[in-house]
């Protein structure tokens, strides 16, 4: 049988497109960075589903893999959409300064075992002069950009010490003040930066190490608490979810149809609610994370872990278990390694339910209990869908925080000593969930409206000053929009065809989030430029295709003008009655308190 | 043994200070409205609390009762102070018009009754000439204020019909336009009021009832879904908690003493964290409810939950087992009824532990459990406390709409039709929290501190433009401040006398809270006057005793200038290094959805 056509590529025709891949460029060494579902133009989707539900047959649309890679050794990025039902590829060369693929593993190794083989690295190791007892381990990082001398794709690795042999040594309590910068395609260092530890500008060279305590989260090397008691979830019917062959689950009166890919990772495809559909696509469209610190080279730290990395290629194999309770399902992911061959990311996501407390009190009882499907990494992602209808996104940070070396006695208003020496930046984690609805049915458009609630004038029809009302308005076009809580506003999806029979409203669907603070670098920053997303907590667009990443499709040392606001730019379409995407910008502003650190 | 100072009144002192107070009103019949523990001054408390954890020896100071009570049928009020060690008893004739006692349930059961027999009732209900299978049901409700006519003490009764003899029928489906308005104290109708049915504030005689459908949530009446698996929580060796006979709940690091009482319901006080004190009092302080209908009488309609009724005295009974899972423990509340006597709220606190999912993620794997104390109406209402020091208050809302009757095809923008004929109007809920905190030591004060990020100008110390610093600001004198999620302000308190030993900053404690809008009544309203705490999210004010309840120490039928904003305007205390008490105000603008009715 054929696969869905919004099935994820199968082990089969991740082969297949790099077969194809390779044809065009015979001879030639390839470096996959992608291969993953181009995913069948909207308009022949909502046909095909249209009729799928209603028990019709369809056209299946063709399968087309997406593949990006590079001429191995060089820094040609290209890309390919792969017909793997013509056999027909094409392929598009990303000439031009600074376009560049994301990070892969392959490659951080790779730079890893360079950087410590390099001999200027060795010798500013050497003068360290290091105990025994100690070792450096170098950490790359994305390069990001600031416009000086950046258009290469570089790492910036930065260094710590640790334990010797103890690999899993805290070394983020011991970082160092100087940075090898590297290039990724002639494994070549570029230079090797110092970083002030003070909290100016001015750089001293890297002197004999002056050996701080460790600090150390292991359990063999902490105390560990022993005065918890086991607690079972136990289901012993097992869960009241079912995940079909192809990848559907259904719980109670929800059905979502499970994606995954090297970058959003999780992608939740026709989302339908008591028979009707509420969501055409939800995923993460992006994260970024700015630090706050102006000194070189953190001015340039802002990981966009989406498209540097891939949410997908990071994610934990939660094959030893992941640590939720109950009836676990386990759903695996699949991406390409470098040469393009499949790789399993085993139990990649995570399926079970939860009891979420009482669901309603009045005079009767019942159990609640909500389904999620998670995604761990050192965020935990989840969709949480629960009996009354609504879909959450909870995030939660986790991991460790990201130091840098301050001297003694010196303090800043931009980051905090966690730990003798240490100074953890603040920083902000700005995500961008990407929301493509299609509330009601799959033949109307949407209209987002905000809504406000505002005390009315006190006069004769409100002669003593309590009342109030909601005032909503639609939004018409394309752009960027805040909460306000003062007004209480809130915004919701509606359906301007179908009306509640009671009441004659349009049927809606409500989003409502925690506001955070806008990205608090300068408008004229690279950060602002890059992160095109980071200004507002809403942006509303219309549908378009190849419209999936809020910061950009290539993010990697980005220098801007490719996400979001551009595209709203370039079109200022109309969302009234149309096929609208809402954007939600959420996170957090991590201002780190010493009791974070180690473990958070 | 002695009860500790801060342990709740028992059975036997209820009994001691009813005899007290009886005693000093020979021949005279007492309506009791309250009996409950007075606190030992702060001052004596903290050198008792310091000796106790030091294990030393401390005088024990006097049990006193606080008793609020009527002259049965009057509208006298009296409160008394009992030393139940002494014997001694301070009354306070509570002369002066609008200052009433809370509500109590023996009074509404007869209002109920002598409305349902009340000669004009009776002829109003007879117009409805209702079928065989409906009748009516009164729900009396705490008149409020407007400053017309009402300062005599009132019940403002909403009538509602229901399927005859079905007591669970759903009577919010089917309210009536018209309310008697009763006086408990003289158990006669003042008068009956019509109500507007339009979009204004005409009125007309109720006429025939036209019967509309009903709307039942009870199980016989719904299909409840069949498709949900039983989820056990199983904790094979019980709970990993302690709870010791004087109520100290001991869980982890953490240590909590429990109390209850009529009004607050859920009293912390005493709450430490791994050896040292972190609050010395927590609870609900108060919550109001306006509803933003201007229309007679709904503009007075604005419920104090706590002040004019008491979450004590309304909360639900568990003991039939609540909807929690797991080991669970109960502990009971003690009330008295109107002659004075005890009242065994049965199992009125939950306590159990809770799985929170992951407590952190990076290279090991741990199991993180929550404590939880709840308390049950129809708010739930949890105290959460994790492994990581956090305690959390969380308050969910449930039960039912309240609703008014609305002619067919008129619309409001002041509330939702979630049901032929029936409105429920938009109304907010305002909670208090009140925090008395005591950071780190019994010894010290402390300051709070109002923490902002913010943009660094772009200048050469910030030349790319992404830095960003934090603020810190020391909050000065008593007062009222907001949220601002464009600065991610948030707040927490310091004790400026215990250093970090790391990073030298002062230990602290941070509070973090959702924005909700201010009460949305005009400031020169009724509602403005009488929600003193509605109009900012946190004031700050130096501790006083009895400044428990920033909406009034009585707030039924209250005519303003009796809360937090008074006592500000009367001291304008500094609050740097001081007693300082903290009231985070929070909740919900509920803009009905009809997806909320019958069941929310």
């Amino acid at each position: 049988m054929a696969p869905h056509p919004l099935a994820d590529l199968t082990t089969n025709e991740i082969g297949q497109a790099r077969d194809l891949v390779q044809a065009k460029h015979p001879r030639t060494l390839l470096s996959f960075k992608a291969i993953t579902l181009e995913e069948p133009t909207k308009e022949l989707m909502l046909e095909y589903l249209e009729a799928e539900h209603a028990g019709k047959s369809a056209t299946c649309p063709n399968r087309i893999a997406y593949c990006a890679y590079y001429f191995r050794g060089t820094q040609k990025l290209l890309t390919a959409e792969v017909n793997l039902t013509t056999g027909q590829t094409q392929v598009v060369d990303h000439e031009g300064d600074g376009v560049h693929g994301n990070v892969d593993f392959a490659e951080v190794l790779e730079v890893e075992k360079a950087v410590m083989e390099c001999p200027e690295v060795r010798a500013e190791i050497d003068k360290l002069m290091l105990p025994d007892h100690l070792e450096v381990i170098p950490e790359p990082w994305g390069f990001g950009s600031d416009g000086v001398d950046d258009l290469s794709r570089y790492f910036q690795v930065y260094m710590f010490i640790r334990e010797k042999g103890k690999l899993d040594s805290n070394h983020y309590a011991r970082p160092l003040a100087f940075s090898p910068i590297f290039d990724p395609t002639t494994m070549k260092l570029v230079r090797i930066q110092h970083i002030s530890t003070g909290a100016g500008h001015d750089v001293n060279e890297q002197g004999v190490y002056k050996e701080t305590p460790p600090n150390e989260y292991i359990p063999s090397e902490v105390q560990l608490r022993t005065d918890l008691e086991p607690l079972h979830v136990v289901q012993p019917n097992g869960p009241s979810f079912e995940i079909t062959k192809d990848r559907v689950v259904k719980w109670q009166k929800w059905q979502i149809r499970v994606g995954f890919n090297y970058r959003e990772g999780l992608v939740l495809r026709d989302i339908r609610y008591d028979g009707r559909p509420l969501f055409y696509r939800v995923s993460l469209s992006e994260m970024c994370v700015p630090y706050g610190d102006p000194r070189s080279p953190y001015h340039r730290k802002m990981a966009f872990d989406l498209g540097d990395v891939g949410a997908g290629m990071v994610c934990n194999n939660l094959k030893l278990g992941c640590d939720c309770l109950g009836s676990i399902a386990y759903l695996d992911g699949l991406v390409c390694d470098r040469d393009g061959h499949p790789v399993v990311k085993e139990n990649a996501i995570c399926i079970h339910e939860q009891d979420n407390g009482i669901g309603w009190k009045h005079t009767n009882y019942r159990t609640d209990t909500e389904g999620a499907a998670d995604m761990i990494k050192r965020y935990i992602l989840m969709f949480i869908f629960n009996q009354a209808g609504e879909m959450e996104y909870q995030v939660r940070a986790t991991g460790i925080l990201s130091t840098s070396a301050i001297n003694e006695g010196v303090t800043v208003d931009f980051g905090t000593v966690v730990h003798p020496g240490v100074l953890a930046a603040h920083h902000q984690h700005i995500l961008s969930l990407r929301i493509d609805p299609i509330i009601g049915s799959y033949l109307y458009g949407n209209t987002v409206v905000q809504q406000e609630a505002e005390a009315m004038p006190m006069d004769e029809y409100n002669p003593h000053g309590n009342g109030y009302r909601v005032v909503k308005t639609d939004i018409v076009t394309e752009g960027g929009h805040d909460l306000d809580w003062a007004k209480s506003r809130v915004f919701s999806v509606k359906n301007p065809h179908l009306l509640n029979p009671i009441n004659g409203l349009p049927i809606s669907y409500k989003l409502m989030f925690p506001p955070v603070p806008p990205l608090l670098s300068h408008p004229s920053s690279f950060n602002a430029k890059r992160a095109e997303f980071g200004d507002h907590h809403l942006y509303v667009t219309k549908y378009r295709p190849d419209e999936l990443f809020s910061g950009g499709k290539f993010t990697n040392q980005s220098r801007g003008d490719t996400g979001i606001k551009s595209w709203i730019a370039k079109n200022e379409a109309s969302t009234v009655d149309q096929d609208v995407v809402l954007w939600v910008q959420f996170g957090l502003n991590h201002v780190p308190r010493i009791e974070d650190f180690p473990v958070m």
